[in-house]
């Protein structure tokens, strides 16, 4: 946010009747600018969307036809500024910043802090981004590519240069009076810096107490000298989780000699904890980074190629399956009853795979309760197989007839829920360990685990057993 | 977090070395501390425990074996503060407070903001919640009591009643004084409300604007007017995605006739974010909470009730393979190949799904775009369909050379994929429309889809096609 929405004057009243109960845009106002807009009325729609938020601003392009969306962006031209273009979905905003020429661009980025400016360039091509930075003022430019120097997804993509750092033997009455003197430092921040001679932060100061102090008391009697320091390399996951944990407001991000070089706010770090949170289910599915603006063959491309990788090991299973064909043709009914048990094992799997990813992704499952984790979902997994075990078990008796064939699916569902429970947390605290993303690729393990295991306790028992019809 | 977090002045480098990478307490540490205490060099623990953040100490208990933690507390006794408590996991929590007396948690309880000491004992059973109120000083009680009033997971819960409000003819000198010269107003605030004659809100003002601005200047002319207010009763999923929308630090919180009763900040807006974000994925899986400290048997009821649901719906499944048994037994294979439909139509659905309601919940689905989004999804499962019944049906033709078997499953896997899809999306959709949470309910409706549908068009298709060994 930079300081442009001071500007912005809307009556609540006015504001709330264009929002449904989900807070977004009702469509109804959405068809009316895009009416306006096809109807060559571009003050009009302007007069629609002047009073706006830039986030729903930038709602209005989400909730746009594809088509429409460039037509409405040439018609509102000024309105849509740096502001709205941070708010914007990514894949809507590459589709309008495509269009726009390197100066245009160039021009929107200036507008904005650091931060929100490397959002947008850094998703352009090379060669754009390379148009963009020529076309910047030298001092925005070297900020950004120092930036982007840092790796992706790291604190120092995400942090802002503007802060507020004063030396320690400053009072009170410094501050506010260098506060009010300068007129170009920034006026986005909640916590000010304080400083020692080698730019060290050795302590942060909340506003709260600036204002609550009398002038003549020093700077550093007032600071917390506890701090919670990012350094710029750290991963954004990692500084999503620290600013939780510490319910921090802002934060100061050093350089590895420990130098001040920046600050990160939580209005970004909401948006990242919101995203990391969210993402776990989209993984674990496949899905991608599962965004319904994605273009669509990109899309297509990220699901198959999982699901190619889930009919090769479907076709495992069904190979296992393939081995015991003589006893399935002696007793049909056993191809009737087997996805019963490898299904209730996915099922069962899949709970305790999805509480071992999100323990690990919160950082609830370290090297201390580990093991104890473990134990506890063997028992788990023994009270669940006992108790589906007897309810299946029963009822094929029931309905068959045939005790043979409760015991051994009975016993084949026990089994197959101890298979299911350990895989499920030995599968991603093992992806864990080794480093890779259990999100990603735990389920692949966990369902063939739980399928074929499935296959070849139920069948491998009946086998056994002597079933026949 | 309340000011005792000030007092707490803690070397950086020597914190850094109790933590492991994930930022929690190294396992080394946690033993050290359970050593003390069992050998009852109570000193001892307490000096280990001293230094830490009330964030880390709440670790200690969460990452302690369970029959260790009354053990610690007792050890640490006067460590451990209501900070500690606001920071701890729920079910850790509940297990020591039920080992405190009533007064006990009174007085813990009377330390913390309204929001923080409503999140603690709203969890009581109701005898003891009347018991600790008892316990309290009557303005302390008030106050809990009617954040009590308002529905669970409300912003009235969530809300601190301590804020700045300043009436609007004052100036920034005016402000100034008033924050200086009242020592019991609270320090833990990042905005000022102004508000008129009838105390509602009209304008807020962040702490920076009002320290760059001099003291004659009026308070109503460095304010922003508009705000974004949140009704008392508004669900606490709303309020954060409010707070991630409009990037707000705070936000003042209104009754039904418009007065500012209350205030909500960032910091415990950003652990909803993480819950609301991260539940998805235990609820589509059936995990409930998917907590890993809460009681196991507590666990699998949770767990179970899910199994079992889904065990109605494999043995709906089963019963439609049932229907083909004749046409099994003259050719077994089915039995081998049938899995493979009726899986990749789950994974696929999994997918569809998971990007459904993760749309759903972050409002990005909505009457304007919801058409399209069928038809998009509708699109994505004729080309993952065609794509795979192409893969297998060559394959199954190259192992059995039969090409009619192999004509039959590439059918069945496009039938079975497109009603992945569309069920993958109509489920999640209708259940939201219907007032339910799509992330609930929606796996086992699409699931039973694509396992009936999966053999029903395999073994269907098999039947029409005359298929025998």
């Amino acid at each position: 946010m930079s300081e442009t929405e001071i500007e912005t004057a809307v009556e609540p009243a006015a504001a709330e009747a264009l929002h449904d109960e989900d807070d977004r845009l009702k469509s109804s106002f959405v068809d009316a600018v895009i009416e306006c807009v096809e109807q060559g009325d571009f003050e009009g729609a302007r007069s629609l969307v002047r009073p706006l938020h830039p986030a729903d601003i930038a709602d209005l392009f989400e909730l746009a036809p594809q088509d429409m969306r460039r037509p409405i962006a040439s018609a509102i031209a000024g309105l849509l500024d740096g502001d709205v273009l941070a708010e914007m979905n990514e894949w809507v905003r590459e589709e309008l910043i495509e269009a726009l020429a390197p100066h245009e661009v160039a021009e929107i980025a200036t507008q904005l802090d650091t931060d929100d400016a490397v959002a947008i360039i850094e998703e352009l091509e090379e060669e754009d981004q390379r148009a963009v930075l020529r076309a910047m003022e030298p001092d925005d430019r070297a900020a950004i590519e120092e930036a982007l120097s840092y790796p992706e997804e790291s604190a120092g993509r995400l942090m802002q240069r503007d802060l507020i750092a004063v030396p320690e033997h400053w009072t009170v009455g410094h501050v506010l009076d260098y506060l009010r003197k300068n007129e170009d430092l920034t006026t986005d921040f909640w916590e000010i810096y304080v400083v020692d001679h080698a730019h060290h932060p050795i302590g942060t100061c909340k506003l709260s107490w600036v204002m609550r102090t009398p002038r003549a008391i020093g700077i550093s009697d007032v600071m917390q000298r506890e701090q919670t320091l990012i350094p710029v390399d750290m991963d954004q996951e990692e500084v999503a989780l620290r600013f939780q944990k510490y319910a921090l407001i802002s934060a100061a991000v050093t350089d590895p000699s420990g130098r001040l070089v920046g600050m990160i706010t939580v209005d970004d770090i909401v948006h990242i904890i919101q995203e990391e949170a969210g993402e776990d289910i989209l993984k674990l599915s496949g899905a991608g980074d599962g965004d319904i603006n994605e273009p669509i063959l990109e899309t297509v491309k990220v699901r198959l190629s999982w699901l190619v990788v889930n009919l090769g090991t479907a076709v495992l299973a069904a190979s296992v399956v393939g081995l015991f064909q003589g006893t399935i043709s002696g007793l049909v009914v056993l191809a009737v009853l087997m996805p019963i048990v490898s299904g209730m094992g996915g099922n069962a799997g899949t709970q305790t795979m999805a509480v071992a990813v999100r323990a690990l992704a919160l950082n609830q499952l370290t090297s201390s309760n580990t093991a104890r984790m473990i134990l506890r979902e063997f028992r788990i997994a023994i009270a669940n197989g006992l108790c589906l075990g007897a309810l299946i078990g029963i009822a094929v008796y029931l309905i068959y007839g045939n005790r043979d064939l409760g015991i051994v699916i009975c016993l084949a569902m026990i089994i197959n829920n101890i298979i299911a429970g350990l895989a499920g947390i030995l599968v991603p605290v093992s992806l864990d360990k080794a480093g890779a993303d259990p999100a990603v690729s735990s389920a692949v393990f966990v369902t063939t685990a739980t399928d074929v295991m499935g296959f070849f306790s139920f069948l491998g028992l009946a086998t056994l057993w002597g079933l026949h019809g």
